[in-house]
């Protein structure tokens, strides 16, 4: 007989599934359609070549090792490169503060396996990263928002968030996804003392730092923490844990990702990793330890951020232009996504399906609003597509937008 | 103040513990250490010169899309090629019934995180494979141990089990890891027989099904499952989930595996990786169907065959001189694992302990039977080390034994 799967699958798989806006998105495969959706970084600034070069050298001087199975916690010569780079910014890491994982998510993944019961709470910025929301929904946890403007979360609402006894605080201190805030260095202090002062830790999701297009480096909330509790000895013993990536700087194809994390939550995470896919493919972490190790990203990252600089103002100078008054965005000062505001009562979903019909599309920013609202918000990319397709596409927005409102009045 | 971290963490993490054999396995890692412990492939059978022609293959021709963000479900040439593949050893299967993972680990997790509720019940063979317990200890599975004997699980002794309503059962049929036992076809059929009568799914294992020294190839139970339901029309639809690897046949460094399931289960796992790690390495996943795709794993299989077949036939050419008598193994056809029984009232720990102060070092039994016992069985590798430093490891362990066994009478 046909086997009855539907009646096999464990509770957490209840609020699993497939999102409307995916199966819009889903058009915008399409060739044609011009799509500020994804979060894609610019294929034209992939080291291709000099990960040609370090393929080549791994395999010839490190091959059985870097086919092989390895550690749990990630190749240590990677680990200790990322504990120097961190030092330049911040304090002191040794790698037992580190663990490598296959990409952000599977780090947002693990935490919440760590971490969250069925019905725990979890305190983020409305709106915030639909990933971890995804990543987290599978372990039944709720979401105390709290609001959010062009500083980041505000964090004078935080402390009556936090009296409802959250399990951790999540935010994207820079250039957050969706809405490019940039959490300023006042209120970043102010989240290290209030996470103190009620023992809440702060998960910190850290994908896009780097990509600073203009204004200053603010300190890293775990850096600050760090220098708040002052017990480092060799080792970061705060309250923070802390997310970043290689996704963003080399490429996404890697999967490679880090978390820092005071030693003891490392190795708790380090026991979810053996379960879950033993260790991060070694070959990739060879590679980017290659690639990386001689300083190159600091160059790298240059031509990045000039190549996402022109494409943001780019793509806000063409809004300018052609969009109706009444919509308005932030400028984000790096990053990879520009947020857009509609006027009250629009909705973007709506305005997502006619602009599909016009071959371009954005995500709608509803779902990045855990309990509700948001609908007249919309998150536009601008790292993947090239000038010319950002001027074509903000013009096709700009017609589908017109049209609309015009209709509406 | 110290964040008190260990008062944060989830239920589910309460099981989660290293083992007291894997502290004692860190003694191992001495390189004057011989170690039967791990379940590592031979570094000399990994194609490392292939793996360059092909990473500079793909870096030259598809840089851009090896490197991007790719698809949940893996990289579709990848799936074609694996579907191609079975075909030839069983049914017909389609790329809608594949998803790959990030090595079989993931696998096993991700079917844990998708069927298994607190407290559900899973059948398993005694000894069963300890990364899947691993794995599902995580989401509080409990056990149903069935016997097995040199011809895998003794089905005879399956319906009893059946009848307390398991979510799945779960089975290694070739070479099992730890016991190289091989379940017969006549069990096979049982097997999908009762599982079909009682309507329990079959999670099929199998890592090594390729690596057959001697003997005739078995047909796979997800092939006969389909035979019997007889409902195949391009896609597989049965009762079966199967899980296989390019870790033996390539290199585990790369991290990838595959399932093989109902489309409507796999759109599930679908979901389900989307929310873990977003996808596997699309770089790695390129590679491993460049260095497939021409038939090469025809021919490498060849020499993998050749150089485990030779290192288990010294090894147990070698226990035949030199173990005491009273000590027992089982000759497996294939795959990379020896058994090793010890008189009753031994204990393997204790051996263990002995064997790694003579420099020698293998894993115990017990913790491979969920439900206790096994103390006195042992599981040895043979496929990593070379033939001499399997006799002389061979020899070390003979002595420990033999010293035990003189001290005991």
């Amino acid at each position: 007989m046909q086997t009855p799967w539907e009646y096999r699958y464990a509770h957490r798989t209840q609020r699993m599934e497939s999102s409307v806006i995916r199966e819009i998105l889903k058009l915008t495969a399409q060739p044609d359609v011009i799509s500020f959706a994804g979060g894609l970084p610019a294929p034209k600034v992939f080291p291709v070549k000099e990960f040609q070069d370090a393929s080549n050298y791994v395999l010839e001087n490190f091959g059985p090792q870097a086919l092989q199975y390895s550690t749990t916690e990630g190749h240590l010569p990677l680990r200790e490169m990322i504990s120097r780079h961190t030092a330049r910014y911040s304090s002191e890491i040794s790698s037992e503060n580190i663990l490598i994982t296959s990409g952000s998510q599977q780090a947002l993944d693990f935490i919440g396996r760590l971490f969250i019961n069925r019905g725990d709470y979890i305190v983020v910025e409305s709106p915030t990263y639909l990933g971890a929301l995804q990543a987290w929904d599978a372990y039944g946890a709720q979401y105390i928002p709290v609001r959010a403007d062009e500083n980041g979360m505000i964090v004078d609402e935080l402390e009556a968030a936090l009296r409802f006894g959250p399990k951790f605080i999540y935010i994207l201190p820079n250039f957050q996804n969706p809405s490019g805030s940039t959490l300023s260095l006042e209120r970043r202090k102010k989240l290290v003392e209030l996470a103190d002062k009620y023992g809440v830790p702060i998960v910190e999701d850290d994908p896009y730092g780097q990509l600073r297009y203009e204004g200053e480096h603010i300190p890293s909330v775990v850096s600050l923490d760090d220098k708040f509790h002052g017990q480092n000895n060799g080792h970061y013993s705060g309250n923070v844990i802390y997310i970043s990536t290689f996704s963003k700087l080399l490429a996404p194809g890697l999967r490679l990702a880090w978390v820092i994390a005071p030693p003891e939550v490392i190795r708790k995470l380090v026991l979810t990793k053996q379960a879950a896919d033993l260790h991060t493919s070694s070959f990739n972490q060879y590679l980017a330890y290659e690639v990386a190790k001689g300083g190159f990203l600091d160059e790298h990252i240059k031509v990045i951020r000039a190549t996402y600089k022109e494409r943001r103002d780019v793509m806000i100078e063409m809004m300018e232009e052609l969009f109706p008054s009444g919509v308005t965005w932030r400028k984000p000062q790096g990053g990879m996504f520009l947020w857009g505001i509609l006027p009250q009562g629009m909705d973007s979903a709506e305005v997502l399906k006619r602009a599909v019909e016009k071959k371009v599309a954005f995500v709608p920013g509803a779902p990045f609003h855990p309990n509700g609202g948001g609908k007249n918000t919309m998150r536009l990319n601008f790292s993947y597509s090239d000038p010319d397709t950002i001027r074509e596409g903000v013009a096709r927005l700009g017609t589908t937008l017109k049209e609309l409102i015009k209709e509406a009045v």
